[in-house]
């Protein structure tokens, strides 16, 4: 029965708007993910193995090592890495306290920005705290030269999307150390990005603007921030000790890892599917972004182990260094120009593995509504959301007028809670949210496949 | 701008569907929810404070008086405790394993299931394996009396909805022992209800026939259900010791706990949120159901602080015993109908307190037209799933030709992970995710409450 519908879908022209059986293959592509889905297992060995994997890292090496290999089990075409250009940013320890006027400590762990620099020996000095970029600029020079910024802005709760919740804080971490060099800040420490009250510090990129100068910067876990918020409050003197050793070393080359299935019918012709491998070096990046990088995977092997012949060319990428200026995806579009591959779509899952709500899309009119057709079909699997908007970092390069991409929308109220944190590990993924989101993933393949998505009708 | 607002609300006469005010006060609501919600507080308490509750246990009764004290202190019109006769069953000390005929022993730790008798002493018997009630009948009594059933049936994981993955396996559990029991068989074992791989035993009712004689029964975790299946391969003679110290008592007396916002205009028109109290004997009861009854609470609370007035009396109602026989549910049912209360809807949250994803309901087609018109006004929450289908065990026995039952429909893929298990504690609850649902049951009672929500038009 299998094959024989197989056969089926292989004959049949591709026409825009779902088919009868393509309900069935959908079914089946399910059935196999949930059944004998792998990803979980690739996760494990990749939070586990290795760890987490920043860009430049030993780690990361070994992790473009493991994934060429899982590429190369999992009965891929073609396998191969494309060489990447990375920094190498190394966090190195780190000590923080506050003393209060009366000399008591303050235990008040940190994690450094990625990218700061290091504090050059211990650095001392009073803080002040500001609620927001603005509030910052009023307090002005006078009140902040020769001390410690402390922005303590916290993500909005009351927004339902909370990647729009950290959107909307994530000023503090690119841009708060350069707008508190500018008043003459030696130092800056934030609020996580975090909706959770808890003790993780979460670390992520920041940039240092070129006119000023370059001062530490290093985040509190929310909890900590409350803790010294009241503190200065309590006691407006206290010193903050901020001892940071990190080092920015030369560039260095690392990998994409690239996996195929063939087309049939047009080789010439690319779905890429991907996430990134790389990962902040805390924790295990797990949901950020082992999950993607795993589902991604397990969407060319699921369609390989029914037999399903791609008619364009199907591949996976595990885009490396996402987190630290996107070199990986700048460098396969800029490659995929040059060699003149024309991408009918790309899809993106790199927003943590949970349960699967539906796709953001960026395309024409006429793409948009072929994914808004797939309401009915893909409604048994819970998937209702079909929006325009931002699909993926890594994908985002790829844009041009003829290729649809798609960025995985999942249920992201947990996502911030682990992010850039040691508490991004394996244990908080659960099996079958990750293997819903795979599915997800494989069915909307399938039918891109089916139907070319053209730009127009 | 806020209580000009809710003036306008109490105004405009109730139509049945949404008006444009409807928005802004939807959007209160989640804003009150997310920016002071108790929920989670009071959840801790009751998690932490008082643990596990089964109904007729002495920590359901503090469990009782620690509701009907947060429901006054939360400023509701009415708290008053509804006497109810609940069973009284207690699990005990149990001990398990099985021995290999080379003396080999494998430690197989087990729950009984709620209901069951004891062992007298210790129980020793082989085993026999069968995969579901119907390869047991075929197996037959030659092949059965005198030895441990083992009914190692999973749940389907290829279904989207856990919850039918656990109907489907739920008759080992309810018949299992009985079924064993009527082909001689001294003791029944099942593997646990649960998709998850994990060293957790899952409890929960069971019924005996009054045909066949009563045999103790107790679930193992999903990995020593396998690990028993695989060492009955390698040694089909080897024995199981179990020896369970379940006792049942006299039936008693516990309470629902009852509290009310009195309505303005049909005071004696009910709308009731509520959930279950009572949980099983090990773990917290956070997800089932203490999740249930903190949101409920938290619709009343939320409403009342927003000067919100409701037209209909809203009931939140804390139900005794649904795990074991449905007692508090069957009688606020009779009751009601004693006193000719006329409830217009109930609502009823015991799927966990996950992110919500929409409304189940029964009642009449055009109560159900009325709910799926909510579409574009809950989207902005993401709130999409709006389907027939069963609402709860606790407010079931309302149903009328009147009433419209609704159940929140919750991203359901943990729950089995934890439910009826020593997993499934405050810790395994996300504030957002829980809040979220309490929000969205209130905006439900609000709109329920604008308009009637009459059962023909």
């Amino acid at each position: 029965m299998r094959y024989y519908l197989l056969l089926l879908f292989t004959l049949i022209a591709p026409i825009a708007r779902p088919q009868k059986g393509d309900s069935v293959m959908v079914r089946m592509i399910y059935d196999e993910v949930l059944a004998n889905g792998q990803c979980y297992d690739r996760l494990r060995e990749l939070c586990k193995g290795i760890g987490h994997r920043l860009a430049g890292s030993a780690q990361a090496e070994r992790a473009i090592d493991w994934g060429r290999d899982a590429m190369i089990k999992s009965g891929f075409d073609t396998v191969y890495l494309q060489p990447v250009e990375v920094p190498r940013w190394i966090r190195g320890q780190s000590e923080s306290a506050a003393y209060t006027t009366a000399g008591r400590r303050i235990d008040l762990p940190v994690a450094a920005l990625g990218g700061s620099v290091g504090t050059s020996g211990e650095l001392s000095a009073r803080v002040i705290e500001a609620r927001s970029l603005e509030e910052l600029a009023q307090l002005g020079e006078s009140r902040i030269r020769g001390k410690i910024v402390f922005l303590n802005k916290a993500m909005d709760p009351l927004l339902i999307n909370t990647g729009a919740a950290y959107g909307g804080a994530y000023d503090i971490r690119s841009r708060g150390a350069s707008e508190a060099a500018r008043f003459g800040a030696v130092g800056c420490i934030i609020r996580s990005l975090t909706l959770a009250e808890d003790r993780y510090p979460h670390t992520g990129a920041m940039q240092y603007s070129e006119d000023v100068q370059r001062i530490p910067a290093a985040a509190l876990s929310s909890v900590d921030a409350r803790e010294l918020s009241i503190a200065l409050q309590a006691d407006s003197s206290l010193v903050f000790h901020l001892n940071l050793h990190c080092e920015e070393f030369p560039r260095t080359i690392q990998y994409n890892v690239i996996g195929e299935l063939r087309g049939s019918l047009f080789p010439d012709e690319y779905i890429t599917v991907g996430g990134h491998l790389d990962s902040w070096d805390i924790g295990e990046g797990a949901h950020d972004d082992g999950c993607g990088i795993v589902q991604s995977m397990e969407v060319l092997r699921a369609l390989r182990a029914l037999g399903y012949r791609p008619r364009h060319t199907l591949r996976c990428v595990f885009f490396i260094n996402e987190e630290f200026g996107n070199d990986g995806g700048e460098t396969y579009a800029r490659e995929a120009r040059e060699k003149g591959e024309i991408h009918i779509a790309a899809i993106e899952s790199d927003g943590g593995g949970f349960t699967p709500r539906g796709f953001s899309m960026q395309g024409t009119d006429y793409q948009y509504e072929w994914l808004r057709r797939l309401d009915s079909l893909l409604d048994p699997y819970h998937i209702h959301q079909f929006r325009r908007g931002w699909s993926g970092v890594d994908i985002a390069p790829l844009k041009d007028d003829r290729v649809a991409l798609f960025g995985l929308l999942v249920d992201n109220q947990r996502y911030f809670d682990y992010h850039h944190s040691n508490n991004d590990v394996f244990e908080q993924v659960n099996r079958r949210e990750l293997e819903l989101g795979s599915a997800a993933m494989a069915a909307l393949v399938y039918l891109i496949d089916r139907s070319g998505i053209p730009a127009q009708p």
